[in-house]
């Protein structure tokens, strides 16, 4: 989406590739939002590294970075040999997958770049199908967000006050977003609304990573306490939530995603507010049969007994700076994501449509399901 | 309540008198959590800036230590000509009424010590008068917080898993606390138990002062982001929740709080958990007809867009190093207070027993209704 520097609008990518220097470009997210910054992985060990270190964060972003990074280690081989190939494909896909173990998108999207690979019969071929592929996995996933923008906006009224929690935004994604496709989409169709963006503590996400997503993209927002969010329901000052899912449970309609979309959504149900997820169709658990079931991470202690940011006068410092607001002798629990029920949730924005919670295993066949989907019973914890 | 100091623990109030240096002695709060301290006012003007400068905050303690000013001023006067003593203490009276110019509890604390002063014929009865008034004023907030805590040990059971919001305690009373009372009462009574600390952004009292509290009572507990008590709720680990209330609806038993307060409520509802607030009479308005008439205080932007704290290596730096968390070029709203109906509260802890939101109009008499009761509709905002 679009970023402004020093007075001049362009649009950009989380992530692209520089065919001619074998590198893949990434927003340096963890400055953001004090300064924004392209950097330049220049082999598959740095771009591994990018996705460890988190310079890249969100289910879509770090499959489409481990997709180019496959290419790019495929590119990197001097030879001829495909058995030799082969094993050095091998490591690459290992050394990209060891970067987040437990993240499932970067599996998919490096398994998608190997199965194109196997239509070539020589090195080089592979090594072209390899970036093509990377490139269609970045554009499909850019597709799938404007799919969601397209069913999503039709929810968005002329003044429409609109409540987020976290950041299921374009960072998030190769693009788009999302939670903020319906956004975009109507912002793009004319229609004039406004943003109320939870902070969302621990980790903020709202406040620093939507927050300025919106006001890069120049949509009238502002941010609240997550505390704040049922006083302004009840003044009748929200008339709709979109928020994203880390996982969303086929058979049942349950999702889980950051801690507080819960509480958000028992909210939205007291005072008759439409609370919609949107998803790609990759956080679809085909397997899962309780969202109980799904274990939630427990966080370091030190998110919710401290905070991250810029002093005054500073700039781009790296993380931030973390300042201990709790009282020192005192400990806290950090759970990071919860569950949603589908008796709270109004519907679910896919790129295939709006779905009610308990039409989507109806409707598995048109929304991904392989009848083999593998996604394992792992902490969820796909993004940050 | 307990503090321990240097390996020595005592018994601390929040605001205590000197009457040999004519002293108002109060703990330092705007250290706290990171350092203890006590500080002397050595005259009423000092007193005065104290509570405009919030080294003293919350209901009670304002108003003990409005009280007690009152009487440090009235002590100063030296002269026996009665008619300039009494031009003397309006001049005094004002003055720590401008201090905090939306608080009631100055205002009803003082006319108490001047009510009393009358039974004085000369300068030094009323002086001695004013003093005894003054501690009688403090001894009556303890002594009513106790009784909270009488009342409200009932509800604690051996194992309880109790969540609270803010700071209703000691700190914001002379002693005991609102909300902690019934905690600190079942801790005499040897029942153990746990307290979820809400964090209570923006301004962190649970994570700051609460935490101070209970660690320094040596009362487990954690401290959790706002967003966590839903879903510890959702996984029953949540058996009960007390807050306080900075004002009550006697007509109608809505209560005004912290912002965020209505959103636990609602949860506990929800999950059947029972939702008590805890309230000295003082903060009964008998006036007001709808919770929806109280005014709701937008504080500072900057308090959601960053947070307070001590950065690594630095203690007691005053008011602690602010950073800024959110994307600069966003903005922010920021209600400080949030309205709780009735069909959500299980019960009013009072000093004369428990009650129904909807008992509290029947049993007026008993619970301090004067029929005149004049709490001016203001802005919700007696402490931070």
């Amino acid at each position: 989406m679009n970023v402004t520097l020093k007075g001049r609008t362009r649009h950009y990518r989380t992530v692209t590739f520089d065919a001619r220097k074998n590198s893949v470009l990434l927003i340096e997210q963890r400055l953001l939002p004090h300064q924004f910054k392209i950097v330049a992985m220049p082999d598959f060990r740095a771009t591994a590294r990018a996705i460890r270190e988190m310079i890249v964060r969100g289910a879509g972003a770090i499959g489409a970075t481990a997709a180019y990074g496959l290419a790019q280690g495929a590119r990197a081989f001097r030879g001829t040999n495909l058995a030799k190939f082969s094993v050095h494909i091998e490591s690459v896909q290992q050394t990209l997958k060891d970067a987040r173990p437990t993240a499932v998108d970067p599996v998919n999207a490096m398994n998608a770049v190997r199965a194109a690979m196997r239509a070539g019969t020589t090195v080089e071929e592979q090594q072209t199908l390899a970036l093509a592929a990377a490139e269609e996995f970045a554009n499909d996933d850019v597709r799938h967000c404007q799919d969601i923008g397209r069913h999503g906006v039709k929810l968005i009224r002329s003044n429409s006050r609109i409540l987020t929690h976290c950041n299921a935004g374009w960072l998030a994604f190769v693009d788009v977003g999302s939670a903020t496709a319906p956004l975009y989409a109507a912002q793009k169709a004319g229609v004039s609304f406004h943003v109320f963006c939870d902070e969302t503590r621990p980790r903020c996400q709202g406040a620093t990573l939507t927050a300025w997503e919106l006001a890069q993209q120049k949509i009238s927002h502002q941010i609240i306490a997550d505390n704040a969010a049922g006083h302004l329901m009840q003044r009748g000052e929200v008339d709709l939530v979109i928020v994203g899912s880390d996982r969303t449970l086929g058979r049942t309609g349950e999702i889980a995603n950051k801690i507080g979309t819960y509480t958000k959504a028992v909210l939205a149900k007291r005072h008759g507010i439409p609370f919609y997820v949107a998803i790609p169709l990759s956080t679809i658990d085909w397997n899962m049969r309780s969202g109980m079931e799904i274990p939630i991470e427990e966080r370091s202690e030190k998110e919710v007994l401290g905070a991250w940011g810029a002093p005054p006068g500073a700039r781009g410092k790296l993380p931030g700076l973390y300042v201990r607001v709790s009282n020192p002798t005192s400990r806290a629990r950090n759970p990071g994501f919860d569950v949603t029920p589908p008796e709270l949730i109004t519907g679910i924005i896919t790129p295939e449509g709006i779905f009610k919670p308990d039409q989507l295993w109806k409707n598995r066949e048109r929304l991904g399901w392989s009848g083999t989907t593998a996604v394992k019973n792992e902490t969820c914890v796909k993004k940050i």
